[in-house]
């Protein structure tokens, strides 16, 4: 890679974090508060539909808060259903239309306890944190070098689709663990047998805050590597994925800095570019900046107490 | 390594980041300017001296600036050095009683030209930006397993005497490149001969805001990592190191949540054991919190313009 692309990368690590960039330091949102404790934030446009459920959300010039008259978390989980089939009838926000009918744990640290849940698909609007799983499957082929295998998309998908992504990826669901969710993916997603699968690596997390047309994104992704032999061709088990393709390293910023690549997910491939010294400051002087970015302190962002 | 290691780590993560904790999220310190740009950061006790040099120092309650009568890098070099061999005589900070008459490059960011010089001792006690390289030097041991390298400091050395330290570790110098110093300071320092200094990978960086009695160190280290073969033995060409230790991976955290390591090389240590698998969410459940730690946004604590 050649020293001009110093700037492409500095930009992509900013259009990762746009939303930090723009609303999150000109302080234009308010923080989303349960029990004393921030769990989201919340954007001016979100907000003005909040006011017309003083019942369910309490209103300040500094935050916003789920009533304190919603005492359990069941009480707090279905008066916020209420809300939000309510808005999805009036159709308020496109992020609604996308409703999966599945839950997603209401927590402010990945180590806490669960405050309340939400439907998935409303998570971007009240900007809570989001966890997932990514697998960086790559090949040390004998005439490619160095490769990465990537997912298409598939073209009926909800969120992103047609793009090109990682390797593997996910959510974390309730009750399963980190690991545990990333076998599972593997082969659901890429048909990775289980004798592979085990050969996947811990390779810490990346933390970003994105923000797209269905809300805010403040996500964390856990990042396995995953070595898989040449003679391994990727098969899709679950319909999310259209095609595959092997990518020498060498070709990897091209794609993941253009259009057809899922934003987010180019997080991951870059912090596993510059882990594997594919990436480096003698290429990016602005090396620094651009690993930083790609570990945004969330956790800091979030530690609002009322 | 067991699951009671979570608060172990986050903790060690959290010394290391020990001024962010306190002076800078408590806001009591000033920023420092030169030319509009944020170089440093100015703590009380610092302040209290700065004030005695009214025609170096411009001081209002918002910030401390470099003045603006200085117009040349060359004017602000030899002001800056009069102050500072002053404050060295009345010794009035410990910092200064290590003058190395070794200059260090002020500037804003890394890729950025340099607005001035201060002599090297002097900038913890101006919350300079400093950079360095470290080496986590590996082997994969037929015995002992994934082992890793720690080098013994010389008793004799002005910072952290004594103290257990990265295989290989040393900052940045005017005028030679990072991967460079890497090298250079592998030879010196370790005895590693070129044939395998080569085969050295970066690996990114890592970023973290520690104060010691010293004054400052927002830091970011370069990183590589050296796979060393069973049969290498180091040893010191520089003076710098008393003893080699070779120590397996499972006892790595229990070294450097002590206080025989220093603490700021346990960033690079842990970042290693992070990367590699070797730590992982399912030991230590607030595993994101640590990493992002790992990679505090210093670009962005020093971005304010004046």
């Amino acid at each position: 890679m050649s020293a001009c692309k110093t700037s492409t990368l500095l930009n992509l690590a900013k259009s990762i974090n746009n939303f930090y960039f723009s609303e999150y330091l000109n302080n234009s949102c308010l923080p989303f508060f349960c029990q004393n404790v921030q769990v989201g934030l919340i954007s001016t446009s979100v907000l003005s539909q909040l006011i017309n459920y003083p019942d369910v959300f309490t209103i300040s010039k500094k935050s916003v808060t789920l009533s304190d008259t919603l005492t359990s978390a069941q009480e707090r989980n279905e008066a916020l259903e209420k809300v939000l089939l309510d808005m999805r009838e009036k159709d308020l926000f496109s992020a609604l239309r996308g409703w999966r009918s599945e839950c997603y744990e209401i927590k402010p640290q990945f180590s806490a306890p669960a405050l309340f849940k939400m439907e998935r698909c409303a998570t971007p609007l009240f900007g809570v944190r989001q966890y997932g799983v990514h697998i960086n499957g790559y090949v040390q082929h004998s005439s490619m070098g160095m490769s990465l295998w990537m997912q298409r998309r598939s073209s009926t998908k909800q969120t992103w689709p047609g793009k090109l992504d990682s390797f593997v990826g996910g959510g974390l669901s309730e009750g399963l663990g980190v690991m545990d969710t990333a076998v599972k993916e593997a082969g659901e997603e890429a048909n990775v047998p289980e004798h592979l699968a085990v050969k996947m690596r811990g390779a810490g997390a990346v933390s970003f805050f994105h923000q797209s047309e269905r809300g805010i994104h403040p996500n964390t992704e856990f990042v396995f590597d995953l070595e898989l032999p040449e003679t391994f061709q990727p098969s899709n088990n679950d319909g999310e994925v259209d095609d595959w393709k092997l990518v020498p390293v060498e070709q990897v910023v091209d794609i993941i800095s253009s259009q057809d690549y899922k934003i987010t997910s180019s997080a991951v491939a870059l912090d596993f570019l510059i882990r594997r010294g594919l990436v480096t400051v003698e290429q990016v002087d602005n090396l620094p900046e651009v690993v930083e970015l790609l570990h945004l302190p969330l956790h800091n962002l979030y530690r609002n107490i009322c």
